[in-house]
């Protein structure tokens, strides 16, 4: 269980990040859609390992093959199933693993929830998963695009640096001018430097992504339980290492502020307020303004320091990492918060074709 | 749809501000248990408007009738349903609206997404549908109870009143000590002096909640989409006037956290964890350690204050409120997030109980 | 578990036999759409105990009361919940049940299952919680006309008599004629008949109720697991004591025909086949035509006649049923197969909305 | 949408006739469970085209591949995913069926509901699809195996030949003695003659499959909308081609058979009751008892002879049927239906494990 997200546009993604493929299957996506690999493809490469100084230096070429439910380059309403097949995995630097437990890692509660774990780089824990969501999260972006939604994510924060700028005094075209996919390259350098320090240390560093939708017309989302923004909330907090989601607010504390200033005011017929703290979403309904989330990621727990940990008999153990890590993975998880977005939206645009009579 | 949560332990609730009655049903609540009914209205009673001085004085007596799924004292296995009336609606107050949008309020994106809302008192987007999730919260943290867990919440924060205290520096008992549910006196006060200066000025205030739960095994939660984490803050994030939601990391700011000071080393077989920065999850699976969350709510929308608006035709409009509202409505909600965390506790309890062969 | 129905439009029910209230709660009804009370009260009429010599005689008023989700006579796209109290219950007459366990009822597998029961009448396994499905079946028929499609059924078979016409062969305008709900009065007197004498007996009988659908265009329907007659076999088979079901193949023994005379060959661009063999679906799908099925019933478990059993511990015992029971409930099912095709058909229209880009 | 089945023990499938591969991902499989391959594999062969002189002549070895889930040798509780390549695919048998739609198959509806479909083979309405039913439900035979539940099919009727056998006089040991899976000789060599005959005729004809759990204990299934027979009935309704499902009564007419007569009485603290009439489920959950059902197939539409139709212009043709086909799908298909009632039972029993507190 746990392994889908969504209700009419259905991605299920399975696979371990040293088993022989990770993959997943779409299930709901509109048929007659035609299908842009490339962007697909761009998309993944955002994501990958190894694709630039500043990160893991694993390479995985991470190039996806289709296996059905498109057709002449087209969908068929049938679902899209894909898989990635795992090359660089070097699993011998995991067996040291075998009977111990990482600090801040899934290892011990993957084996007291199930007893056994592939235990091989995180296996199913490992954010090597997330390249399933992009490739979904790709598609779905496509769906939006039908319709005029656009979905974009920034860097914003990493550790201590962090741009003092509203997201709508972002040109969102510069996103990937620089490795950091922080739109404005003063900041990215002031960022570049605190993640390069820290990779000395052989420390991490966690951060901060903004994440952006326009286009998207009032109407979507549903009441009560399923708050468009609660969706997202989830959609991000399941992104391995986020611990903490806030929508709309964008620069102020949500605590503090009055509600005779965090009101916004309509001021016309098609919705539009003249400010937007609301984050584009009222009463969990899009109101026709733009949607924006913060999402807040930890540090990464892999460190390139001895640490004490427990080993499966309860034996105090002393651990060293070893395996190609990230420093910081902010910058790789930018595609991946986009996807989770674009994911969210295409399941509510659908919803959104049932509300009348 | 929408208005279901939960997959094993599910809530579905209806009802509009000023219908006939609010109720919900539960289907899957385990048999044989004898329920505690006043624990129930007890937390009703916590939640209820007209509590004290601090809260709105509608006044709603708020007593739960349940009519099925519980046969002499115990519960069946069969669904439990039970409807709350509506007493005190004085739907005169709201004829002003309704061919008018309140600022920040779900009147334009309901009529936008329906075509036709119940502009009473907010109908179904109002926060009085949450007394029914408090109803079943109370439910569920009788099956908690069963196996050791305990859930509490405090107020955490008013405005600019933070209180500068872990989790675990807090006497848990001492929550209901004040109407402010702040178990610290002394902030206790700055907080309602904060309240009453904003009631003066017809203005209104956010605050934050902290909510823990104690004895949860390790084991609970799903992998990938499904984290216990995710879940959590989907659960949060969809009480009315939600807008952040973080777990772990009390008191810390996440993003500027090195992995070599976040990261909790487990110091024994069961898994306790030396700190816990990691709020009792890894890998979206409990670790058994305490669980808890931060949760952030922005200013009640309906100030007592002239804002522009529109109307149904798009015309520029004046509004001013009219009924009985609060100025901060964190002290009421303590009991609601107690719910929405016992509801998603049962649901992953029980889930927890079909993991291995 | 088990208390819903459907994915878009979606019923859940509640409620015991004999305990306060059953009822029922919908989720998804498109909003807007005026709502005809008088047809859901006329529904109910058909289904409800005591409307003809040939039913039992327990007397319930089955009066329908709405809690939520209809403003102003129309549905405003939030939940519609509703109730209907027991009245007639004499639970007295179920006091001998406590401890024994009827032939062929569900109180020794409810006693298994959940660990205990409410013995009242069956409590939540009577057939009594059929009146909340069509409540809903009746505003879902109500959805289903704005499109033109019309749902009816009727009685073919009782006991022996069987009604030799196919539904194309049937006046629909009839079915009201007789308390039989068979629009054939010859086999209409031919079936109170067998009623009769069987009663006299102290015996019971089942019998068959063909249901059909005109006006449901192509297209409706989700392929593999969901195919639209797996589900409306699903519907059927979850209606108290029924046991078999078939679509299409109308008078026809399925097994022992051939594909070159059961295949049905398609003669104009709408779909029209010269047959109908497929009942109106080809490969989950409608394809146009009238969509028609079987539903059979087994007898009525209660008899009035001394059965053996065994108690709670196990000893043997002799059972004598009292209370007021139908000697054939097939007429009365009439409706109730109407609104378990009618909700199913409500699904799988709203999830036609979606399929194309 | 449609491409799942279960709910805890949940299989997607996907994957056309003519693609480059179908499969399936299980997400719910209990851990630490040991995976006997070689039992898929004989199950898949059962089923696979080509394996006797009475199936059609389609050439695919079938071989399954993991790619997910299982860790040396078991399961780890994480989503099993599988594919099989498609091999012997003559796509251009089906080049001609392009622009025109055989009667009695999916061809018309697909496109009408999608407006596009692979229409190679029957794209994803081919029975082909059923292979990754076959490896899941082999695999939830293995889960009932470890509690001593025990799933079988066999043929008890082709065309007009019918087995005049209840399924507790049959020697279910004798089901593969011959290629027809009836597992009495002489109406094997009956039902062989029979599709024989056809066979020359360029003609198909259905059948009837009877399939029987034994050792399921009492208590599994759900009240009201998800009885274990309504589910059961979903499950075999949704295999290509079935067209009715009947439980329990079997040999006997349920429509005219008497309450006195097919009451089944208790006789023994465990449930056993004398007569099984019932066929092991009461009120939608199981009794103890064996668990049996029948299942009927309508003849195969595709047949060697000319047969009108139209095509996508709306344009009078006649078709005529390239390929390799069944005669008689049933012999084939007796694996499928075993692993539709393993897969049901399976997330039942799961489901079983949290009905108590």
């Amino acid at each position: 269980m746990g392994n889908s997200f969504g209700s009419i546009f259905k991605l299920t993604t399975f696979g371990e990040s040293h088993g022989i493929a990770i993959g997943g299957v779409i299930d709901g996506c509109p048929s007659s859609m035609s299908v842009d690999f490339d962007f697909i493809q761009k998309q993944l490469d955002r994501r990958r390992p190894g694709q630039s100084e500043i990160t893991t230096q694993r390479k995985e070429s991470d190039k996806v093959e289709f296996l059905s439910g498109i057709f002449e380059g087209k969908t068929t309403g049938t679902p899209i199933s894909f898989i990635i097949k795992n090359k660089d995995s070097k699993s011998n630097d995991y067996s040291h693993l075998k009977e111990s437990f990482r600090p801040s890692h899934a290892d011990f509660t993957y084996q007291k929830k199930y007893g056994i774990r592939d235990y091989r780089g995180g296996g199913r824990a490992s954010a090597r998963e997330t390249a399933c969501r992009v490739v979904a999260g790709a598609i779905a972006q496509q769906v939006l695009a039908t319709i005029g939604v656009q979905v974009s994510a920034y860097v914003s924060a990493v550790g201590s640096v962090r741009m003092n700028k509203s997201y709508n005094e972002i040109n969102l075209s510069f996103i990937d001018n620089n490795v950091l996919r922080c739109p404005d390259n003063k900041y990215a350098e002031m960022m570049r430097a605190e993640i390069e320090q820290l990779k000395k240390e052989g420390d991490t560093i966690g951060g901060e992504i903004t994440v952006i939708a326009t286009g998207v017309a009032p109407g979507w989302g549903e009441p009560v339980f399923s708050k468009l923004h609660a969706e997202l909330g989830k959609a991000m907090l399941s992104i391995n290492a986020v611990h903490a989601f806030k929508y709309g607010f964008g620069g102020v504390d949500i605590s503090s502020s009055k509600g005779s200033v965090s009101n916004d005011v309509i001021i016309d017929e098609s919705g539009t307020t003249r400010t937007n703290f609301s984050g584009g979403i009222q009463g969990g309904i899009s109101n026709g303004n733009d949607i924006y989330c913060e999402v807040a990621f930890k540090p990464v727990a892999t460190i390139m320091k001895k640490q004490e940990s427990i080993d499966l008999d309860g034996n105090q153990i002393e651990l060293e990492s070893k395996g190609r890590h990230d420093t910081c993975v902010v910058p790789r998880a930018v595609p991946i918060v986009e996807s989770m977005m674009a994911l969210t939206l295409t399941d509510y645009y659908l919803k959104s074709k049932i509300n009348k009579i």
